[in-house]
């Protein structure tokens, strides 16, 4: 598809079929129609970040809301396999960072959850900002899907009662004794969490009780990456893993 | 090794052996002895970023300067593979953000050229800045080898001419024709090399001439990534193929 302007479309407002209509108003609207100044008869992006996207021609358009109407429908195949990444809360300005990287990359999610030797509060809800710069990220690369923005209450309980909803659980682990590395090919089948200590690392009682909870302990090599970096690598395996898996 | 503070030493001034003296002047002695306030007695580590490091007492402090004993000497052994990425130039608030994480991932070098679509102008050397934010980062991670940065002249020649001490060289091409995704296990071998195209990727042209040089088209598969993130997802890559590669 070539690239036209993306606006986020919520699933609710989603068309049916083609030469539907939707009635598109609020901050999107207002971006596309004084910021971009789009026009009428112009064909713009729809994505509802759950997979579906569209090209809409712009019909009636005000300052404020503009009809749209749907000329072609797609619905992209959602993935079965997938990452999700669970980071120790910190005081990092470089979070926004990794949302954008963990779009570009097709991450399944970014959870936090409240560490020993986290840093700061954690808020009880992500926040808008975050979710604006995953939009902003979604446009840019064009992935359909967007990751989900979770915050865990609960600390290491809250972590394991999310670790539930996987297939398989990893523990991003620097101790000596752990020998086995991240590999791509573990990631490559069913829904995977990999969870990453706070700044500061974990505590060896928070990882020996993870481990107790079935959380298998790898190793991403010996040099000490910050926790964004290694979010950004175990993203970059997943993304790896899923390639190699689409060709099979 | 415990989290000392550690300070860049030139290979130059490195000591033969435990026992010898170091005379610590310029930049990082100031920082060493005004900010973080080292005393006399106290141990630090040096690194030389090319392969050495080594604890050393510090006997005797001025301002402005101070003599360092060599406590330890170690040799950290340098690997037959590795990974540089020669990345179109663009003007690009993200550039010291890979650098720090080039270092991470223990990246053999960063190197710029010029493309058809590079914005901006390339400095004929890399700057100062850049030098140090790869001090910085590698006294974070530990990584005792810096990558090497440089600055192509001559376009995509000049990039043609750098290929040529190379193992393996790659292209990172979003062609709809380029099949091969890019594989850690072909970066765990011998010295490779793998080219990103500037913001606005690179012109069919210039992508034929590499292919017509001998350089693998290769796709990181079909997510638009940015050319930072493209960066880090080859790093990262590169990373895993070289822990792989230890344990055998």
């Amino acid at each position: 598809m070539a690239r036209l302007h993306s606006f986020y479309c919520p699933s609710e407002l989603w068309p049916v079929k083609i030469g539907d209509t939707v009635l598109f108003t609020g901050s999107e609207a207002r971006h596309m129609l004084t910021v971009l100044r789009t026009q009428e008869n112009q064909v713009i992006r729809l994505f509802d970040g759950d997979g579906r996207d569209g090209l809409f021609v712009v019909k009636d358009a005000s300052n404020r809301k503009a009809v749209l109407e749907a000329q072609q429908l797609d619905q992209h195949p959602r993935v079965n396999s997938g990452l999700t990444v669970a980071v120790g809360w910190g005081k990092s300005k470089r979070r926004k960072y990794l949302f954008e990287k963990a779009v570009e990359l097709r991450a399944d999610g970014i959870a936090f959850w409240t560490a020993k030797r986290s840093q700061g509060r954690m808020p009880e809800h992500p926040k808008e900002s975050w979710r604006e710069k995953i939009l902003q990220a979604a446009k840019q690369c064009g992935n359909p899907y967007l990751p989900q923005l979770t915050t865990l209450d609960g600390g290491l309980s809250g972590l394991m009662a999310f670790a539930e909803t996987f297939d398989t659980c990893f523990l991003a682990w620097e101790s000596k004794d752990v020998a086995t590395v991240l590999a791509p090919d573990s990631l490559g089948v069913g829904k995977s969490l990999i969870v990453i200590g706070p700044e500061g690392g974990l505590e060896d009682e928070e990882a020996a009780r993870l481990i107790d909870f079935g959380f298998l302990p790898v190793t991403l090599g010996d040099s000490i990456l910050r926790w964004e970096t290694a979010a950004m690598y175990c993203l970059s395996l997943g993304w790896y893993a899923r390639q190699v898996s689409d060709e099979t």
